[in-house]
């Protein structure tokens, strides 16, 4: 592949804020000369945590949780923002006991992904938790969320279950599958 | 897993539109009486494709272009919105020849992926893209694409470059493998 010269970003706006959503224009010049505005969505600096809970070595801990972007239950892995002045460890920890109800006792980070390259800036860090122990925390769920307890053997029907569809989901997956080595 | 009753959409409303972004709001009642207001973004109703080209047996075609939602040249497949009056075939045939100057002869749906299921309607529709026969067309880009031919025995490799950054590129890859029957 080539060294590629990187764009010079000649200005930046705030296009617009919703209470959850940030747009910010940025107008760029190509190394070829050409300019053109983009827009972007603007995410949590510290990005996401997304928890492959792994209970044993056979089992695989998940959520089904109301997804408002599908507009149906979703079934995948537990997950949320990082909060300021927590670094993945401590969200992983404390997602766990709000969403699984356990905290593990070992984290490990296996990778971490964009969800759209071209036009947002959140990044999901995909953590490993293992070594769980029972322990509960409030989170702000509207209605309590079910936990589903997935044989890892059947990681092939999740990929084929209508209601797991997020695209990190599927890479968490895959990531968890070589992880163990089993591909 | 429990049939769960279908949370109710008490109103609906357009919040904010930027050049390429809505954001609606949705107040919903859950079955247990608990309301909330959430925020999601809406795509574009036909969904995207996202194009796996295999250009022989051994080789994937990848493009390199730049993601201002990343701020750096992401590695990726090509993709792009499905046009109004388009189907997943048609986009998927136009956007090859567009990135890759390839019009495919064989066109398969693999899966498709939601990018965040609690906040987006963002549908990936993943393609399949075999019997490869050279065909530019114009596309919309504002450099020429680098396009990468990549053997498709170094799989893991991708999973492990810094420019490979999509949860949904990852899915793809799984999909591919899962086709091939190599996993």
């Amino acid at each position: 592949m080539s060294e590629k010269k990187s764009p010079t970003i000649l200005a930046e706006n705030i296009e617009l804020k919703s209470r959850i959503f940030t747009v910010q224009s940025q107008q760029i010049a190509f190394a070829n000369g050409t300019q053109v505005v983009y827009e972007r969505l603007v995410g949590n600096p510290n990005g996401a945590v997304l928890i492959v809970p792994l209970l044993d070595d056979d089992h695989l801990l998940l959520i089904r949780e109301y997804g408002a972007g599908v507009g149906r239950y979703e079934l995948g892995f537990p997950k949320g923002k990082i909060d300021p002045g927590e670094g993945w460890q401590q969200a992983c920890i404390r997602e766990s006991q709000e969403e699984i109800g356990y905290l593990p006792n070992q984290v490990k980070l296996l990778d971490s992904v964009s969800l759209a390259a071209g036009y947002m800036t959140h990044q999901t860090h995909i953590v490993l938790a293992t070594e769980l122990e029972p322990s509960d925390a409030e989170g702000d769920e509207p209605e309590p969320l079910e936990v589903v307890k997935w044989p890892l053997k059947n990681w092939a029907e999740l990929l084929s279950h209508p209601d797991f569809s997020e695209g990190r989901a599927y890479a968490a997956l895959m990531l968890l599958l070589k992880e163990k080595e089993w591909i």
